[in-house]
C-alpha cells in the first residue's frame, strides 16, 4: 500500500500532514505535546501495583489502582503470587461490553481452584471519601453520569463534591472484579476489562481495581462468546491464561519496561487541550469538548538515551 | 459450566434474577419493555436502505441514513449495485477506534478499482438543518459535545437548535465515509465503523451514511493492525469482502429478516427509563442518567406466530 493511500485512509482521524513545528495561534497537537515532554511528565508504575497477564499472543500489562480498591488490590496481589490465575480461562467475551476471565469451574465444589490465603469475599470499594491528598486534574466540559470528572494518578475518575465521594469510572481499558449480587462477592476471582463504549452505569456498582495500560487489542479483538452474555460455548473456545503475576514476582530480565504520561502535569492539561481542539488540517470543526473516557493515556518505553 | 456460575459472573451486569412480573414501583426492566412490546413498536428497514456486508465468517447488516446524508446513500447504491466492493478487503482495524474498508490499490492509478457510475467525489454531509419532519426522541441526560442528543429513525443524533443543525453522533456502530482532507473527497468508497469509545470529536467533520444493526461482532473482533493507525503490515492480513450489495439487489431468499425497535414511541422511551435506573437486584446505584452511544437499539428477527 502507498503511503499515500495510509495518509489517505488514515486522514479519517489523525493528522498526515507534517507536524507543523511553529504554530502558537494553532495550539499543539498531541504529537507536538508528547514531543515536547520532558522526564518528569512521564513515571513508571510500581512493581507491586502492576500486573502481568500473559496469554499465548502477548501480554496484557494492568495498573492497580490502590488509592480507590486497596482491599482488592491487596487480594489480588495474595492471588497473583500464589499463581491463582495460571491456567484458568478468559470465560466470556460480549461485544461492546467486557471481556472477562476467571476459573471455569468456579461453580463447582469439586473443581474450583481453592483461593489459598486470598479472601472469598471482599468489602465493597465502590467509591470512597474525596481526600485532599488525592490527585485530582479536572476536565472542563463535564460528563453526563458525574458531577465532576478528572484523572487521579492515571485513572479516569468522577466526584460529587456534594456527597464527598470519588470513584473510578468505566472506561475502556478499565478492570473490574466481577460480583454476584451481593457486594462483597467480587473477591478478584473474576476479573473483567471493558472493550466498548464506557458502560458507566456500573460506575459504583462494583469495584474497579486498576486499568490495562498496554495490549488492549489482546482482550478487545477476542472472538465474541454466542452464549447468552457473550460465554463461549464450548470450552474449547476459552482462551487459556498463562500466568497472571504481579511484576515484583517476575524477574526483572522478564519485566516490560513501561512509562506512562503522569495526569497532574501542564503537560497532561496541554495534551488535553490538543485533544479537545484538534489542530490538524483534517478537522473543519475541532469539538472544543472531551469526554472523560475519550482522553487517550499515552504509554511509551522508557527513552534510551 | 453451570448455570449458576453463568448468573454469577453474568451478574457483573445484567440481571439474572427471574424477571418481576409486577413490579411497577420498581419500574421495568428492559426485557420487562420488550416483552410488553407491539408489532407497530418496530419496524422493518427498507430494502433500498440496507447493506449487507458479507465476510468468510458471516454477514454485517447496514441500514444507511438517506435522512442525513442522501448524497452518499445514493453513491452507495451505486457503488453496491455495481459490486464495486466485491473482493476488495479490510485494510485497517484500529483498537478502540476503527475498522475500515475499501480498495488496497486504491492510490495506484494502474491497479484501483474504476468507480464506475459512482462519483470520486461527494458533496459533505456533516450536519443538515433542523427540520420539523425530521423524528426525534431527545435523551433527558444532555451530553458532553452537543446541546442537544437524541435518535431519530433509529440514528443517534445531535442537535444545536441555536445554529439550526442537526448531525449524526459517532456512537459504536455507526458507519461513515473515510475522507482526505478535502470535504468532498468521502465518496463512500472507503467505510469505517466505530469500534470503541464513540469518537465523538468527528462528528461534523465526516460523513456518516449509516449503522450496523447486525454483526458488529465479525468487525469488532477482527485482529487489529500493526502498522501505523492500525493498518495491516502484510496484504494477507487483509480480510476479504466477499460481497457489498443492496438488499434490494439480494433475492428474496438471501435476504436477512430483520426488525428494528423504532425510537419515537412510548416502548422506546421505556427503554431509555430502564436504562436509565436499572431495576433488578444486581445493581445498588442506579445511574440516574444515560449517555446517547450507550442506549442499546434492539433488532429482533420478525415473529413467526
Amino acid at each position: 500500500m502507498s503511503a499515500i493511500l495510509r495518509c489517505l485512509a488514515a486522514s479519517l482521524a489523525l493528522a498526515c500532514a507534517p507536524a507543523q513545528a511553529d504554530a502558537p495561534a494553532k495550539g499543539r497537537t498531541m504529537q507536538q505535546v508528547l514531543d515536547a515532554s520532558t522526564p518528569t511528565d512521564w513515571r513508571t508504575p510500581a512493581a507491586e501495583n502492576t500486573l502481568y497477564l500473559d496469554l499465548a499472543d502477548g501480554r496484557v500489562v494492568i495498573e492497580l489502582a490502590p488509592a480507590y480498591a486497596p482491599l482488592h488490590a491487596a487480594n489480588l496481589r495474595t492471588m497473583a503470587h500464589e499463581r491463582y490465575f495460571d491456567g484458568l480461562a478468559i470465560l466470556r467475551v460480549q461485544d461492546n461490553f467486557v471481556t472477562q476471565w476467571g476459573d471455569p469451574n468456579a461453580e463447582e465444589k469439586d473443581k474450583a481452584r481453592a483461593l489459598g490465603k486470598a479472601s472469598k469475599t471482599v468489602a465493597p470499594e465502590f467509591e470512597r471519601g474525596i481526600d485532599k491528598e488525592l490527585p485530582f486534574t479536572r476536565l472542563p466540559d463535564g460528563d453526563v453520569y458525574a458531577p465532576e470528572v478528572g484523572f487521579s494518578d492515571g485513572m479516569p475518575v468522577a466526584r460529587d463534591p456534594k456527597s464527598g465521594k470519588t470513584w473510578l469510572a468505566h472506561c475502556y481499558g478499565m478492570v473490574g472484579a466481577g460480583r454476584d449480587n451481593s457486594v462483597d462477592s467480587g473477591s478478584g476471582a473474576e476479573l473483567y476489562v471493558v472493550i466498548g463504549e464506557a458502560p458507566r452505569q456500573l460506575d459504583r456498582n462494583i469495584a474497579l481495581v486498576g486499568r490495562v495500560v498496554q495490549g488492549m487489542e489482546l482482550l478487545a479483538s477476542l472472538p465474541r462468546g454466542t452464549a447468552a452474555l457473550g460465554f463461549y460455548d464450548k470450552p474449547e473456545q476459552r482462551v487459556t491464561i498463562k500466568s497472571l503475576r504481579l511484576a515484583v514476582d517476575v524477574p526483572e530480565s522478564e519485566r516490560t519496561p513501561l512509562q506512562l504520561l503522569r495526569t497532574d502535569t501542564e503537560t497532561f492539561s496541554a495534551l488535553v487541550e490538543s485533544r479537545r481542539n484538534r489542530r490538524d488540517d483534517w478537522y473543519k470543526q475541532p469539538a472544543g469538548k472531551i469526554g472523560l473516557c475519550n482522553v487517550p493515556l499515552p504509554a511509551r518505553k522508557p527513552p534510551t538515551h
